[in-house]
């Protein structure tokens, strides 16, 4: 069954931003991820995709979701150079870490768009625990299928835990929502 | 387990629109339900819980999740009957079952209302396979937390289907997922 | 060049809210009108236009400008009744005078609506200082365009100013707006 | 009267994009001016100020009203050169006139923005037929309340058409407008 997706790409990245060392998807197998490509001068990108992607990796930081945003410049180059994209991060208060999408030879598209094959910006890619790329798609994603979706592979369950794990996975990540309803609270209609 | 949860209280409803049958819990059990609390001249029930709730029961019906709203008279009685209330689905296209909550002699919160001891409307309630109250929230959510949270629930495997189901939950669900990265189409970067 | 614009028909309404005596178009002269024809379970109304034109009596009533919104119920009349209207003005927080619209006979369109010859609701109307209707349009108008037109009609003096006038300097400039009151399809009540 | 308002400081602009001419006050004299300063980066202007401009210049240029952009950078000056301001404003579908605001020697704020005093970026200014400033405004004006101001300006007849006109019907209502514009934490430029 884990055939049936590919694994996602490598990220070929310049440097990164808001990250105090380099990321791959190695180092975050087990969790979810999610990867938005954008460019900071992308009007789709500035007021949906950017901030939409923050929202995420505030949201689901506590799945064993991470957040990562590729600065994939495909055209305007010299005009968002990563000094104008750390001023744009620090603005828009972006704190997910960001990679600078590499170029190579005279090819304007990036490496690692091209390796994602993606059509432009803003788009979004999801990967799943076991690293391999379950969603990849373009343009604007409203943000409660958006939720559906990154919960969706949130709950599936890493392979290395899923041996070990019983009958009722999720249970235990539900703290919080258990917090919010307050036993003492709630009118019980039994009593 | 099961008991850190209250069962959520039994809905009493007058009358039904949107629905040829009347509906309860128990029929409803195995599913995620997603109960939201409004009335039709609540201005934020009508700019954002109401057709909240209607985008969410046509996103998630395919994930096992039911949608039902009640409207939950609390004030101006006589200005939001039934026969006003089938205009505003009317006019507002709303499609999910929708039960008006019965009033008892001179209290003028309705009886479901009080069960649930809702503070006021919208307000949303999210019961789980086993008929459990997860989440009670007053006000507005927002769609990318309620999407999370649906989506939580929906992931949880019925107590009966626990047993029979092997490591990999919601794998069988994500046949819509798998569409949208069509393999031929991916780009494989180690071709 | 009074001529050139048709006078703004009578309005007919069974009941005034939000006034303590009812309103003309007489008693209204020397005053820029705005009219908005709704209904309290039209979704355009109720998101765009009502809210709308009580920013509108909020932000003119220094320049002259009056508003009155018009309760044209031509569908659904027994889920908008005057006590319904009520409560929905008193949650939302409509401030600016309304009138119902009178219904004669069996006809399900009311008398004022069909004296203005309106296609539905909502619908904008501007009136000027000289009781000429300048503007009718159906649908939506953004608040740029609106605060524009409302505007340039408060800027044009009184009749009673207007003899030491020689021409008005925006008077010929209105020909866009007079494209919009098709005159032919406008009952003139004076015929 | 006319001493009432101060007359516009003039622009000091290193170049202009979406102009094919240095543009000035002088030069447009007679026309009602909606001067607007923003930052490429600034959030506030992206979603809200740049947009409104251009609306603005769409819609009032029948009206005599000419539409001008300011850059005025005073952080992040490396990241928003003159070129990465032109991929922005082609980016953005910006066509008004924008003038890169000069700076001298190590002052952080460039000569324009200090010679209006302004607090930040988004600040509009409205410079009447005259040449006279009658409002400053920091941060974020609706479109409704902008509408009525630009229009109020725009009804006003130009001084050449002034002698004829004994007392300007508009210009006793601009003392809301007046009390935008602090008289004395304005620099006068002349002095």
């Amino acid at each position: 069954m884990a055939t049936d997706f590919p694994l996602a790409p490598a990220w070929q990245v310049d440097q990164w931003l808001n990250s105090n060392r380099p990321l791959d998807l190695a180092a975050l197998r087990g969790r979810v991820v999610v990867l938005h490509a954008f460019q900071m001068l992308c009007p789709g990108c500035v007021s949906h995709g950017v901030p939409q992607a923050e929202r995420v990796h505030r949201l689901f930081a506590a799945d064993g979701v991470a957040v990562v945003g590729l600065h994939a410049v495909f055209e305007h180059h010299a005009a968002m150079t990563p000094l104008s994209l750390a001023a744009f991060l620090y603005e828009y208060r972006i704190t997910h870490p960001i990679g600078v999408d590499m170029h190579e030879a005279s090819d304007p598209v990036p490496l690692t768009m091209r390796a994602y094959a993606l059509q432009g910006t803003p788009s979004i890619m999801l990967i799943d625990r076991q690293g391999r790329l379950r969603l990849r798609e373009f343009g604007r994603i409203d943000d409660l299928t958006l939720g559906r979706k990154v919960m969706r592979l949130a709950a599936e369950v890493a392979p290395s835990l899923a041996l070990s794990k019983s009958d009722s996975p999720s249970q235990g990540e539900c703290s919080e929502d258990r917090c919010e309803v307050a036993g003492d609270s709630l009118a019980d209609p039994s009593t």
